[in-house]
């Protein structure tokens, strides 16, 4: 029969088993973390009508989307978790409580062009809390200590969190009556840490044709800079000239003031003005946050505060904030850095047991014996030689191996061995699982990320 | 502007949050149950190039698939874990040591007629063990032990694994000359529990045209039943007449024999004969596990020994042995039958941190304290109303309220209410996060599954 040679997508993440087990662990401190925050853990389809998830879709989204029919169905691959959000809340508001605090990680589709570090299936890993008409402030002082929480649990120590808040942009760009420019203004500010400040003056008076004063005015204020207190200082210095302005300060103050309260160093955090993070979503604090030795990477959290979730699909006004993490591509970045933490356990199993008699009875009931005591255990059952028996151990990095032969039967006891000293004891065999969750216990877990 | 209604497509299973929750931890369970016997997680793409996917459908499945293009590539949503499994090992056997155990929990799609319990897409949670070559038959043994656990760990008490092996089939249907034959007289006799022996021998004889003896043999043999040991036992009258039956014999006497040392009560285990599975795949050990209170729901989960995985993908020769729960319509059935249990909670969060002054930050610390004790815990910013707190907490089942007060922050204490109870304290914060989780250790976990 002709073969047909076995491939996987390009652009379609798919791990061997030890680096899989790294990405199972990447994920469970993501669900513990987001539990830990009382967020609620939620399962939405991966295909929907396209109606629903093109409601606000447009542009580059709209070309990258995976669509097809099925019968009279016009269907999509859901492209974020946002959209489905806003159509289980407005399909589902009348059920849930509000503040509705939920958390979704789940594998998202674009079908971008396929390049080194680019996923078209990714997972994803959200939180947001949407009220229901109005959402206190309190709730994006909060959403710091998340991201501070998850990012120290995975084992990252040289990050930061970036924030600003929209209302001061848009106040700010108003003062000058330039609202309508903003976008542009935005776009070009963007790049002042790649070109500097005399090459972004140049493009904001030569190609935006704004005023060499307005120039100005825009670079001094977005070169505000220092620690928390002292930004906040000189932001003060623009209060009284724009309402929206001083409602953004207000909520940025707000911000800071609780970082404290909610366990956040104030080193790992800075209110940065250059972040804006879109120019129609957003409308209050907004959230990045980057890598102190790997800026090149960009962002590998954001979000922000948004007023109206669902306007396509109800009259029903839902406030909200969240952030996401980008799973796959930071999994995959974290792996080429080599910064993912060798020591790390990625075996299968704490124990392989391997029969050295004929009969398997006696081995089984170990295995079985060692699972009851909450040790992964495999029982190795192939006719191989020993040698073979112990690369096969050695291979996937099991830790210990129970020996049964005629002897270890006859005296009612096991030969346990560690393979990494290579201690090996003839006990019974409580005593032997007790060795090995002792072991296990003092090497310890370690983080996912070795920075 | 337009409203587009929300809606969620039919055939997807979308939960709210309370049976969500409930969904995750019969997912965790799963989880941990594969993984304490040794099986290491993965996870395949959703999306597959349809030369890979469809090298072997057809028929029915081929109809159902999601198929679709991108640019030029001719895509599917995989239909199974089984195919994306094959593919897998085919295509990373140089880097994979075997036996190769490997789970995965995923979503698979089929777009079958919608009807009331069907999903077109849906869990499955798949194990396999995979031999490079040969595969022990102890294997084979091991996996009712699987079944056992997951199915006990979930709560299920009332449950029959229900075991056969193809050979003792295809060797018995050799026997009476009627292997040619085989496919008609299982479908024929699969209907024996429904229509009764004399109208099963009638159809064996008018529609399929045996010979009355053919049939008697037939019906004799299928209507062996009792216990394993008899079941055994009047199988060996069959011996030394074929070798593929012979075959079949030890290998079921083998699994029967280990039954015991892997820790499955015999009453929980039956050898069936009826029990066929499809006709190509399997060529050993057969496994389906059905509830013994609702028959009706058919097998709840199946699988079974496999002499080659990957023939489509490689000359590689790949036994192998694995079993699959349908997860999506075993939880929507165990919903429909009131089978979940309804003491275990649901509810997000441990505590709710209830500020009861303007300024946030003692309830805020206090919200940090508690999480950094590993209690899930919101903190309610909202300015409403007393009761509406209260009722927020109640609604979602949250067991534990934190009041901070004017006098609480003076006194350096909080209140900490027991809602179940009503029993409420005034204590420093380290005894109230202690009197919290001594509480909840009381209530104890349970299990997701009441029978």
């Amino acid at each position: 029969m002709d073969k047909i040679k076995p491939r996987t997508l390009s652009g379609f993440m798919e791990l061997l088993p030890a680096p899989q087990m790294q990405m199972e662990q990447f994920l469970d401190v993501l669900r513990r973390t987001y539990s830990l925050y009382g967020f609620t853990p939620l399962d939405t389809p991966a295909v929907e009508s396209a109606e629903i998830l093109l409601a606000k879709a447009g542009g580059e989204t709209e070309k990258q989307i995976y669509r097809f029919s099925k019968g009279d169905s016009d269907l999509c691959l859901r492209f974020d978790l946002t959209v489905p959000l806003a159509k289980y809340v407005a399909l589902h508001a009348a059920e849930l409580s509000f503040p509705f605090r939920r958390f979704q990680i789940g594998k998202v589709y674009r079908g971008e062009r396929a390049q080194r570090g680019r996923f078209r299936e990714f997972y994803q890993a959200d939180i947001d809390i949407i009220g229901d008409g109005k959402l206190d402030i309190a709730n994006e002082a909060e959403i710091p200590a998340v991201i501070y929480t998850t990012f120290t649990e995975l084992g990252l120590r040289r990050f930061r969190i970036r924030v600003n808040n929209r209302k001061i942009l848009n106040g700010f760009y108003a003062m000058l009556g330039l609202s309508e420019r903003a976008a542009d203004i935005m776009r070009t500010v963007d790049k002042l840490e790649k070109l500097g400040a005399q090459k972004v003056l140049a493009l904001l008076t030569d190609d935006l044709g704004l005023s060499a004063q307005a120039g100005e005015e825009i670079l001094k204020f977005i070169s505000i800079a220092g620690d928390n207190a002292s930004v906040l200082a000189a932001l003060e210095q623009y209060r009284g000239k724009n309402e929206v302005f001083d409602t953004g300060l207000d909520e940025l103050g707000t911000v800071v003031k609780y970082l404290g309260a909610f366990g956040v160093p104030e080193e790992f955090f800075a209110v940065d003005l250059t972040i804006a993070r879109g120019l129609d979503y957003y409308t209050g604090t907004v959230y990045e946050t980057t890598m102190l030795d790997h800026p090149e990477l960009g962002s590998i959290c954001s979000g922000g505060r948004y007023d109206n979730l669902a306007g396509y699909y109800t009259d029903r006004v839902l406030p909200g904030v969240g952030i996401s993490i980008g799973v796959t591509r930071l999994f995959y970045v974290l792996q080429e850095q080599g910064m993912l933490n060798p020591s790390l356990s990625t075996a299968p199993a704490d124990v392989l047991v391997l029969p050295m008699t004929e009969d398997l009875s006696a081995a089984a009931a170990a295995a079985t014996y060692l699972r009851q005591q909450a040790l992964r255990t495999q029982l190795y059952c192939e006719q191989k030689k020993f040698k073979a028996k112990m690369q096969y151990a050695d291979r996937l990095g099991i830790p210990y191996v129970v020996f049964l032969g005629e002897d270890e039967i006859a005296a009612g006891k096991v030969s346990v061995k560690d393979l990494s000293s290579g201690e090996q004891q003839l006990l019974p065999l409580p005593q032997a699982a007790a060795f090995i969750q002792a072991g296990l216990a003092a090497r310890g877990g370690g983080s996912l990320i070795q920075e």
